[in-house]
């Protein structure tokens, strides 16, 4: 991997396990056992390492959330990628308006993201909708895929303020996709019942995988 | 008002209009017209202010979702209260995760005062149950009332995320309101209908209030 990259994957490693606050170049720079004076040759400051682990969470988010045209698994496919990514880049969602106070050309950029998240997740529940999954009044389709969005946007969020001083695994990030799942319940046709149970009783089974640290 | 009480209500007010981190005890200070060090005979610093602002912010929890023995307006007043909070401690809500990081021992006191909250909400749901307002599986109730906490507690987060350089009204607030009563939309009886109906349509009016600034 060239240096640069190096910087960007320790940097998001480092801002995950310890906050991105707690984080400093030097922090990063000793992490990877470089110079601070070689750190900044490629990056000048911890503002421009976060823009470029920003390309890469814009970069995930079109590709996970893009169209898709397959109708088996949709459903878990799209999960697993939420997943992904709320676990990927925790630290981004642990300290969103931090980052997008701190940088307007950020927050520009976040909005124009979440836009699209937004489009292609209405465009998703429309396909379950056509595939006979669920049921929703058309109405409430759009205030249903903002409350969805709300609760991946702030899962992160929502564990810290319930820990206090644990750290954040990823069976409590799965909790999150399981109160996804009860968002659906309501909506959900019976012939789509036992392939969502099936769903539900999977993610259920990762929130509360006994291997995480805070089941022991 | 006595100069203690003063100097917490002109924080809070600051801290919701600019931003829990840009106000100092010297802005807050110049803000009542008093010198720095009036305000340390009452206060030490920042945190102690905050701590004060937080006495009345469980007390106002503890008041506004306490058990609640009427029927009639049960909704509506539980979501006039919902939204009393959400503005009147807007920047408990946008800064919660660096607030509570930085002082652990209010961080106990939240979980437990958001534990009595989840409890009462569940109770109250119970009592919708139980006078046919609504339906759910049972073993949905928790994560639907978990799902209802979430957005109260990250709505205003969420309007920072999606407003550049905006103000949050109150209508933006409201519009945090409607989002919940679109939670409720899939478990409401087809008795108790012609009512959320109305509680939908009153409150999407304070929504989009013309006399907010975002629809000047």
């Amino acid at each position: 991997m060239k240096t640069k990259d190096r910087i960007i994957a320790a940097a998001c490693e480092l801002f995950n396990e310890h906050g991105e606050r707690a984080i400093t170049t030097n922090h990063i720079a000793s992490h990877l056992g470089i110079s601070p004076g070689n750190l900044y040759y490629y990056f000048r400051n911890k503002e421009q390492i976060i823009r470029a682990i920003f390309d890469q969470y814009e970069e995930y988010l079109s590709a996970a959330y893009g169209p898709d045209n397959q109708t088996e698994g949709l459903m878990q496919d799209y999960l697993d990628k939420m997943f992904q990514g709320m676990w990927r880049f925790r630290f981004v969602y642990a300290s969103l308006s931090d980052i997008l106070a701190r940088d307007p050309e950020l927050h520009k950029r976040y909005l124009k993201s979440h836009h699209q998240v937004m489009n292609t997740a209405i465009e998703n529940l429309q396909q379950m909708i056509d595939h006979g999954a669920m049921k929703i009044d058309p109405a409430m389709l759009t205030p249903f895929a903002e409350g969805i969005k709300m609760v991946v946007t702030f899962w992160i969020s929502h564990l810290y303020t319930q820990n206090l001083d644990k750290p954040i695994t990823e069976s409590m990030v799965y909790q999150g996709v399981v109160q996804i799942l009860a968002m659906f319940h309501g909506y959900i046709t019976p012939q789509f019942k036992p392939e969502f149970d099936r769903i539900v009783a999977h993610y259920s089974d990762l929130a509360s995988d006994i291997s995480q640290p805070q089941a022991e």
